[in-house]
């Protein structure tokens, strides 16, 4: 691969220039959020709450240690918006250019994100990719936004300041997957305006699909038979899960008060669409977290965990990465050598990425909820469902970050960091090295289970 | 592979066998134990707790809904025993047979458990497996007895009779991981008595590790170079295991009085170790389940989980599964091609089996978790705890088993079943059958994480 210029060079390594942009901004966000103009009450925020905001920000994750509408003046939500946009686009754009590097150098085939036939890609490329993915971004957001402010405006009676304001903010927090709302309990209040809720879940799964993926879908979404491998795993994997989760929500909540059997009756399937929508990783939710089935809890854990596309603004594992090794299981117990998806035959070098994607992260979780477990007096099931909320870049509480000690909060931003860089570092970092094999040993089996 | 009677014929099919000849012994046994001789009160025991002892016998789980010493009879604990016997002693043949077949068939590497140089496996093979596994176990279990009785009757002042009793019971029921006891408290009492619990210890070490492994120890034990990947995986990994679940014990429950906090301090270490061990898939406990920390719990899980050698008496995915993912793992963040195992390589549709065997797992218990969620009023971790439990055959529990309601009782049943023959069926099944491929399909990676 011809590489043109410093900034293409440091392209090669990509894992690190995300760590480094994410902490930088992170950096930058901690000190102007500790800016006095920065509180509503006009004193200094904590370290830890700045920093926790802006990582929870930076990250898009949206949990929060302080209640974003009332804690923070003008100009700290106006700090937090400009971290997600940043962050969420950030993440975006150098995913894409990921995608685009791989889809040169290992036989990716994604519908030209940039279409060029040499291998070489060079510094007009990245600025095309830049253009086009801020202009996707923007453009959502902005017909986002004016849905929200049209319904704020109308439908609740919000003066038109006021009304574009919150449409900008939600729109902006949807799309980039970030789950920061303007009322402390969240989108609860608009579970029964399909209007405000589905349009929010729209944007989060527009974010959260990913780039790549509506790039190509753009031309080939009438000729399935056409698309990559990346776009057929993500649509078909996401598709699934809504409905697995929509159709787990109505069994396991219809019948409780306190959530979804609360919500008057011709809007439930519409609420539980959207809190099914929710975990995936936007991180707002339109019904009591802390009052949910603990089935619920636990299933919630694993969509969580699952997360949304690859290359968008979602977190978790990603889809890809679960529906590659769920074609891999498949192939598996059927017998098959190999593994397919469409038409196409997928390398065991990619399957072991996913593997080890999957397995490292369920590793980091476990490290990290047995630490919280021994640092905080909270039940088991909570804790769990904060540190995969954390990795996953998902926000949904059951209610007790504010409560935790200094040390477990820590680890939460230490575990928003990690999900957010992590399985896309290391799956990059994988994917554009591979060691030449000197030698080889004799091959020998064993036998497992 | 030539194979020359019905017999031979049905091993083709391993899968099969070992399900009927497991579902024939429970019912054998449901049958048995439901007869009113079997309980000590002369009345007939309901069909539930006659099919859950009994699986939990066959299966070698070790969970119970009544106390064993107390509401069982001598002829009910005898039955208890003979069905331990043969659950251990039937899948350790079974399982070693597989690995025969396996050996003959897919270059697997084991130290000629039947010394042939032909393919062809002849029904004296099986006879000779037979004889060797079954002459191995008795030889294992004598001695262990003879340890036990000799310290219950010098050194806790029984009876010899009541000595031997219980020294033949706990052997067989330690050899074979099933982990059930005479005393309502498991070892709690002989947590300071390193002679009782160290030798129970060795015999669940020694029966988990399964017979292959110690077949081909008992030669080459000297070289580890020279050692098999089945070898070689089980004993580090099991090592790894052990050295990580002793410190962990030591660093989370040394300050919990209510249990190693209130060890003489002398014996802490020892009642460490065997407390580690116990999860692997014993099912006896040293120390208070329920008292344990909360990060205790999760940690035995995972312990639980990962359970012990293939071939062996213990459940689990097995240390092997682990252990390869584990290589695996390694070799793809060194961005290796290849994953070596020692001097060997392991060939990716074994890294594929292991990686389905302990996905299928964790989708198991996540069903069985989230099931039995719904049905009970229990807490989630309690729960968790129970299930994996079951599914791994290790039969620690937080003490809630009894007083489940009965459909909950019927998924623990189930989940005993499906986890001991699971794992080790579908591992055979897939390697011994693999089709051919009739075509290729172009190759496309996607990309993950
Ligand atoms: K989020
Ligand atoms: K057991």
């Amino acid at each position: 691969m011809r590489v043109e210029r410093p900034l293409l060079n440091a392209l090669r390594n990509p894992s690190r220039v995300i760590a480094v942009a994410l902490a930088l901004a992170i950096v930058v966000g901690t000190a102007l959020l500790a800016l006095p103009v920065a509180s509503a009450d006009g004193q200094r925020a904590g370290w830890v709450t700045a920093l926790f905001t802006a990582t929870s920000a930076v990250c898009v994750t949206g949990l929060v240690v302080v209640d974003t509408a009332t804690y923070w003046s003008w100009f700290g939500e106006l700090v937090i918006l400009l971290l997600i946009q940043a962050g969420g686009l950030g993440i975006m754009t150098l995913a894409t250019l990921v995608v685009m590097l791989l889809s040169r150098r290992v036989g990716l085939r994604v519908r030209s994100v940039v279409q060029t036939e040499t291998k070489a890609v060079t510094a007009a490329d990245i600025r095309r990719v830049v253009r086009r993915v801020v202009l996707f971004s923007l453009s959502v957001e902005a017909v986002v936004a004016a849905l929200l402010t049209l319904r704020f405006a109308l439908g609740h009676g919000q003066a038109l300041p006021q009304a574009l304001y919150s449409g900008v903010f939600h729109s902006v927090s949807a799309f980039n997957n970030a789950g920061f709302g303007l009322h402390p309990d969240s989108l609860v209040r608009y579970v029964e305006d399909p209007w405000v809720s589905l349009t929010i879940a729209g944007a989060v799964i527009v974010g959260g699909l990913g780039f790549p993926v509506w790039f190509e879908l753009a031309r080939t979404w009438r000729r399935p038979r056409q698309w990559s491998v990346l776009t057929r795993i993500t649509v078909y994997t996401t598709a699934v899960l809504l409905v697995t989760g929509t159709v787990f929500m109505v069994v396991a909540e219809n019948s409780n008060p306190d959530t979804l059997g609360g919500v008057d009756r011709e809007h439930r399937l519409v609420a539980a669409f959207v809190a099914a929508v929710m975990p995936r990783t936007a991180g707002f939710n339109n019904l009591d977290i802390a009052a949910l089935r603990p089935e619920t809890l636990f299933m919630t854990d694993i969509f969580m965990f699952i997360g949304g596309g690859s290359a968008g603004t979602a977190g978790g594992v990603k889809v890809t990465t679960f529906g590659l090794l769920a074609y891999v299981i498949w192939a598996e117990t059927r017998g098959e050598r190999d593994v397919h998806v469409g038409t196409r035959r997928v390398p065991t070098a990619n399957q072991r990425q996913a593997l080890t994607v999957a397995l490292l992260s369920v590793g980091i979780v476990v490290l990290a909820t047995l630490t919280m477990s021994a640092l905080t007096t909270q039940g088991f099931d909570v804790i769990l469902f904060e540190t995969v909320s954390a990795f996953a870049t998902v926000g949904l509480s059951t209610g007790i970050t504010a409560s935790l000690p200094v040390p477990a909060q820590l680890v939460l931003v230490a575990l928003m960091f990690i999900g957010r860089i992590g399985p896309l570092t290391v799956a990059s970092a994988m994917a554009l090295r591979e060691r030449p094999r000197l030698y080889q040993l004799p091959e020998e089996r064993t036998i497992v289970g």
